[in-house]
Formats: C-alpha cells, sequence, structure tokens
C-alpha cells in the first residue's frame, strides 16, 4: 500500500489536502504549507522517505514545526529559510548533524514545514509523525508516553531571535516555549525531540506522510470521477460519517495563543432535525449530537466540505457552510490510561471520558 | 576612600542595608540576599573585589542576577546553588569559563546574589555594577549605552528548567525572559551580559558594591552615636532629604511580573501640611509633591525610616509608616538622550520630561 517513497514538487497538492484531513481541524492553513513545500521542492528537488522500520538506530532525528496560533499564520508567511535556521539551532546546540528529519504531528503545515527543511538541508525525512494525528500542545505526542524528551529544543521567530530550553519535562516545554511564542507574535518555528533512530522507531506512527498523500489523492480521484470523497476518506482512515449538517453558528476566540471555539451543525439529509455540537482547541475534540457525546478526542474528527470533501480547518469555518463530519480511530496507544491522561477529553477541560466514535451512539 | 577590598561574613549585614538603600525601593528583601550571602561566605571563605579599572582585557565577566517580581521572592528563597547553575549554564553554552563575577544591578538581592555565585565558585567579584541603582528591566543598564548584548543569556528555575535566549536587541531579552520569568514562578535567575574586561572597564558603574558597604555602615554608626542616619546616607550619595511624611495611603498591584503601585506620604515635621505622592514600579520613580514633580527616574528616591535610617523597599512600605524620601544623583550617563530614553519617565509610561531631585523645586 505505501508506495510513496518520495515526495515531489507534483504530491504536493495532495499531501497538503491530506495533511489537513489528519489535522482534524488544526494545523493551520494547508494551503500556506503546499506554496512552502513547492518552493522547497522546486529549488531543491525530491525529498527522500524513510519508514521509521529502516532508520539505523544511531540516526540523528530533528523533528521540526510550527508552534502557534494557526489563525495567526494566515497573516504572516513563515519564510523557507527558518526551518533550516530552528533545526540548525539545535543542532550546533548539541554538536550535532542531523541525518534525518521529522515531522511531530500528521496535519496541516507541520507536514509540510518538515518537507521544506528536508529540501533546502539536503536531508530525508521520515516518513510518519508522533501524534498520527495533529494536537494542540507540544507534549501530546507518542514520543512522551516513550520517554523521550521534549528538549533540548530550539524556539526561534522571524525577527531572528532564538532560544533553547532545557525542562524537566515534557509540560514545562509546552509551558515556557508557549509564551515565548506568544510574545514572537504568536507563531514561532521550534525544533524539538532529538532521538535516535531507534527511539523513532519505537515512537513513531509509521506512514503518515504517505497516508497523507493517499488520503489527498483519493479525494481528489473520487472528485474527478464523480463518486463520495467523503466515503473515500472514511474508507482509507477505518472511519465512519457521523453527521452531515449545515453550521447555524460559530464562536471562536483566540486566547494564550491557542484557537478555541465550538461550532454548532443543523443536520441534513439523514441528520435532518439533529443539532451537533463541534468543540475545539485548535483541533476539533469533542462532538456532541442532541446531548449525547458521539465522539471525542483522541478519535479523529474530520470537517470536510459535504460536496467537494475537501477538509475545512477550525480557522476556516463559516456559517453556512455544509460540512460532513467523519470520525475514525486514533493511534491505538492513545487510548492506553497514559495516552489518555495525556490527550483525552479530561486535559482539554471537559469533564468526561472519552469516547470512541464506534462506540453504539450513532 | 574605596577601602573595601574584599567582602566577608562581617561586612554583609552593611553592605545588604546599603544594596536595598541603592536599590531605591527595589531589588527585594535586604534580608532575604543577606541571609544568602552569609551562608555562601561561612562555607567558602571572602570573595575578593576586583574594581573595573583593574580587570586584564581578556577577562570573561559573567554577570549574575534575580529577575522577576520581588515581593514573590520573600516567599520563594532561592537556593545558594541555583545561582552557580546559571552562571555554568551560560559558560557552557558559550564554552567559556568566568574569570570574574559581576552585578547587573546595585540594589538588594542583585548586589548579594553575585557574592553567592563568587564564593560558591571562588571567583573575584567585579567593585560595580551596570546601573549603579535598581532598574526593573534587563536593558536598563549602561552596558546597553556601550552596545553590549543581554544576550547569549541563561535562565533557570528551582524546578531545574533551564534556557538560553540569543535576540536581536536587548529589549527582546526583556520581553521573552519576562514571560518566562512569570511561567517560573513570577522570579528566575539568570546570567546575562557576557562580556571581556575592556568592555566592562568602559560600561561599569565603578565601586558601587563597596559604596553599599559604606552607606550601611554610616547608618549603622550613626545610630550607634544617636547622630542623624538620613543625612549621613544624602551626604555619602551626593543627595538630599527631600520630604519626611508618614504614610496614609498605599496601592498595589503584582502585574507581569513587577510590583507597582503608589503611595502616600502626608508631611511631618518641617514639611507639614504637603502632601507627597511616591510612585513606584519595583522601583521608586517619580515623586510629586502638591502637584508638582520633585523627582524622577533615573536618579534614586530612597525611602528610609525617618528614625533609624533603614532603607525600605516598596514592598515593605506600610500605612502609618513614617518615611524620610531622600534623593540623590544617577550616574551621569543616565541623563543623556540615550539614557533618558532607556530609564527616563516616558519610558515608564509618565508623559513627563526627567526630573533631577537639585532642580529648584524644594
Amino acid at each position: 500500500m505505501n508506495d510513496v517513497t518520495r515526495i515531489a514538487v507534483d504530491d504536493v497538492s495532495d499531501l497538503a489536502r491530506g495533511a489537513a484531513i489528519l489535522g482534524t481541524g488544526g494545523g493551520g492553513d494547508p494551503y500556506i504549507g503546499q506554496l512552502m513545500a513547492l518552493e522547497a521542492l522546486e529549488t531543491n528537488g525530491p525529498v527522500e522517505l524513510v519508514a521509521p522500520a529502516d532508520l539505523p538506530d544511531d540516526a540523528q532525528i530533528l523533528p521540526v514545526a510550527m508552534m502557534g496560533a494557526p489563525t495567526v499564520m494566515v497573516e504572516k508567511l513563515p519564510s523557507v529559510d527558518q526551518f533550516v535556521v530552528a533545526v540548525n539551532a539545535l543542532g550546533q546546540y548539541l554538536g550535532v548533524k542531523p541525518t534525518h528529519i521529522a515531522c511531530m504531528e500528521a496535519g496541516g503545515v507541520n507536514s509540510t514545514i518538515p518537507i521544506v527543511a528536508a529540501a533546502q538541508m539536503g536531508l530525508p525525512l521520515m516518513d510518519g509523525d508522533f501524534m498520527g494525528r495533529a494536537f494542540p500542545e507540544l507534549q501530546m505526542v507518542t514520543a512522551t508516553l516513550f520517554g523521550i524528551s521534549t528538549t533540548p529544543m530550539s524556539i526561534t521567530d522571524d525577527k531572528g531571535n532564538a532560544g533553547i530550553f532545557s525542562t524537566v519535562s515534557n509540560r514545562w516545554a509546552e509551558t515556557l516555549a508557549r509564551v515565548v511564542t506568544v510574545e514572537m507574535g504568536a507563531t514561532s518555528i521550534v525544533s524539538l525531540y532529538p532521538m535516535r533512530g531507534h527511539q523513532a522507531r519505537d515512537a513513531a506512527v509509521a506512514g503518515t506522510l504517505s497516508l497523507c498523500v493517499r488520503l489527498g489523492q483519493a479525494v481528489r480521484e473520487a472528485r474527478a470521477v464523480h463518486s463520495d470523497p467523503v466515503a473515500a476518506v472514511a474508507a482509507i482512515l477505518g472511519g465512519r460519517l457521523i453527521h452531515t449538517g449545515k453550521i447555524v453558528d460559530i464562536v471562536r476566540r483566540t486566547t494564550a495563543g491557542f484557537a478555541r471555539g465550538e461550532a454548532t451543525l443543523a443536520g441534513l439529509e439523514s441528520d435532518a432535525g439533529k443539532t451537533l455540537t463541534l468543540e475545539f482547541q485548535n483541533e476539533n475534540i469533542i462532538a456532541t449530537r442532541d446531548g449525547t457525546v458521539l465522539a471525542t478526542a483522541p478519535d479523529l474528527l474530520i470537517c470536510l466540505d459535504v460536496d467537494t470533501g475537501e477538509p475545512i480547518t477550525t480557522e476556516s469555518l463559516r456559517f453556512g457552510h455544509r460540512i460532513a463530519l467523519v470520525a475514525a480511530p486514533s493511534d491505538a496507544r492513545w487510548h492506553t490510561p497514559e495516552g489518555i491522561a495525556l490527550v483525552g477529553p479530561r486535559y482539554f477541560g471537559y469533564d468526561l471520558d472519552p469516547v470512541r466514535w464506534n462506540e453504539a451512539r450513532l
């Protein structure tokens, strides 16, 4: 199934669409990530993908990501050089040269930024990430479950400011980097979770970059033959359409570097008469229909345009938008007690046990 | 006059009192600094003082300081080892071994913390600082006027978290380190402005540590012979008593890591019938009597107990306290246009030109 062995200019549009799907509403505008990846790949040629299983033990992996509120990034496009700056800042601090670049998150710009860094630096990119979707905070990665430290990490901005943090926990890295990100203008570029090949092999969610390409491709091809792109996405992810509705209310607020909010979807078609509430904190977290919770993080809640199957980020949700909401299972490790403590509904402030999309509530 | 060539256990009490005087209300509780310095000097023996003029060109100076709201530090005593951690974090990042420790600020705990670090590390201490008093923000140092960069700087907390910043300006170092300090629990320990001997010779305000000892000594001796300690302090600093009054109102708020507030002093003795308002932001910034501004930063505004001459920090100001307010000239470089831009009343948010204490308003 995994026949994507490199990312070239022609893959970027599919990959960006797929990354926005796995982004579950977060991760930023996919077209911004697309523009940057195109620029880097046109200049430097394709980027080689390496499966986590094929990483040598002593590979030196330096992941790179954007931190901050995606709503702000729409107005502030990072330069393609800024990602290399962040990776080099960490590499120089550690006194190591990276052999591979990696994504921490499968979603939105954090799937394309590492492509830019890998292309600019002439390095291979790990085909995988450490969430299998998008989550809003640094410590919310499978690497944390494997005892891999967020720090040393670098944090950089577009003005030339840079920092290095070494913290006593991954939660502390999030706390300190978050406030610096806010001061840096609500977004920063970070290189973090430096790790060896054997660590990445254990901790990574494998294949998520090639999965992004396949997802984007499936939507495009389904549209071309007038088949159902929503069904194609659900099938690839082993998930299911849980609600079709029109946005009749949307409330949002950007606080402490996060885009928080709530969308109300009045049911359409077979869901007519039913009202679904979708709560998000950068990503979609909880779907509740007529008082019943249908699904929650860590499982994936994905908003697609009901007609085109195009993924819709939380910052693009608009009144009147007709949405197909797909739920799909997360990486199994998120359903362990340690995983739920890190990314379950209670962490996001809801007095609620996690609800798996496939429980008999639909 | 400068016959203080080392700081020993017996000097600490005088030094701490003098540091609180130069602290102009800020810099934290002098008795906390005193406790830490005593512990370090009892264990390690006296610390040698080196005049800035005697620093070799290639001396490697690593200053160390506490950052944050002194009101919080009263409840959270740092360990004596934390200062060495901050200095070593910066030294290791730079790949240098310090030859001298220095104070950035003459005032409160930031005069005693470098003594602790020097004692623990067995290094000499520069007899001077880069303010000649206390100021609330990192960039407010004579070093900034000489183009010396705040960064690379280290920032550490009592839990074991640490950061290194490299910023494009000294103001950016303040901005980023301030928010990290707030998250670290409202105080942090920083090592910053790494510099060479020739830079320190140019930029330092010379002799301020030995001045602290002489000031503290003068208060103690004046009390012993029932002479006037307030007059003794004013004479040493080339300043003058500008108001004697009783605190009849005090408003304070700790915001964004600063202790801000305002005290109202109803005049006593020859000032009876006159009301003075003292505005502070960690340090005393503006003294206004009956609508006339008597003196402002950068000149020194010092609150002393009217009877004992003991300095009173802004966090210790209490209703009913009887205060002698002394004004004294700052280092002349603060009165240049560049100096006023950095530490004049407008920077602190007042629509006001600086007023020198000796102008004919008294």
